[in-house]
């Protein structure tokens, strides 16, 4: 099953972790690489502290992309992205994961650091594996080839009036 | 803040818990309560396990109201529910979380089981707390309320191509 958690508002990883829960509350195991992000967030922190044998998680990101602040070049970002694609290739072979969560490949993809053809190629391989896919712009190929599609759609958000993101709820 | 996640497609519990999991990743409190829902699903079964003294957990729903094989009356259902506010009001002044959930009280207040004021009441009284309000069909008294709300808005779902509940992603 391909699940594809996109669209411009608050809560697709955070629903990805969720799910990662739900599977892991049933003895299924997890799988977890993170693309773009480097820093570590609560969630990042407090899986890792589980150690939890049903959960391998992997950060394979070089920061937001093109952003204020980013020192890295295009070829770094790519490299870190590649990385996080063999790791996936390795665990889905040794770990054999229930449940893989490619957290912000959807940006990594729209970014030209993934080519999202890859990705379909692995998840069409792996027909017994659930697949989420987060990030906004998901590409038409994940698109195409996903069972389930959530757009979160922002309808208020706080930083429009003004807020700035705040420890536990956005980090 | 309040923060407010309704919609029909997939994606609102597991964006709480996965906040719920960020929060705690920081050390600070939790407090989740479950309206609606009676039965234990993978991430509750998993919170439970934890045992991490910075998280408590309440079930308070009857199961789903008025579906088939419901033979609750709603005088059961409301009871259900005025316990959850209750145990709302213990936690919120002995156990002080930094993040509170409620799981599906925006069904049980649109089902009339819940009184929407009662909670703007209380999350009036308590500032420096965050509440997550989940659930399809939120009351007008929520959105106005609301810092945020993102909408899960359905693209695509596999219930709609026939295929049924999986053990993991969906329960």
């Amino acid at each position: 099953m391909l699940l594809v958690l996109t669209g411009n508002a608050k809560g697709k990883t955070t629903s990805a972790i969720g799910t990662a829960i739900r599977t892991l509350g049933h003895n299924q195991k997890v799988l977890i690489i993170q693309f773009i992000k480097e820093s570590e967030s609560g969630e990042i922190t407090f899986l890792k502290k589980l150690a939890n044998p049903n959960l391998k998680l992997h950060i394979c990101g070089k920061g937001f992309y093109k952003i204020k602040g980013d020192h890295s070049t295009k070829e770094d970002h790519k490299k870190s992205a590649q990385e996080g694609i063999k790791k996936l290739k390795e665990e889905l072979s040794s770990f054999s994961p229930a449940l893989v969560i490619l957290d912000e490949i959807n940006n990594a993809c729209s970014l030209g650091l993934i080519d999202p053809t890859e990705i379909i190629d692995i998840i069409t391989k792996y027909k017994q594996t659930n697949f989420i896919l987060t990030g906004r712009n998901a590409p038409k190929e994940f698109i195409e080839k996903s069972d389930l599609i959530t757009e979160m759609k922002e309808i208020k958000h706080p930083f429009n009036q003004g807020q700035t993101a705040q420890k536990g709820l956005d980090f």
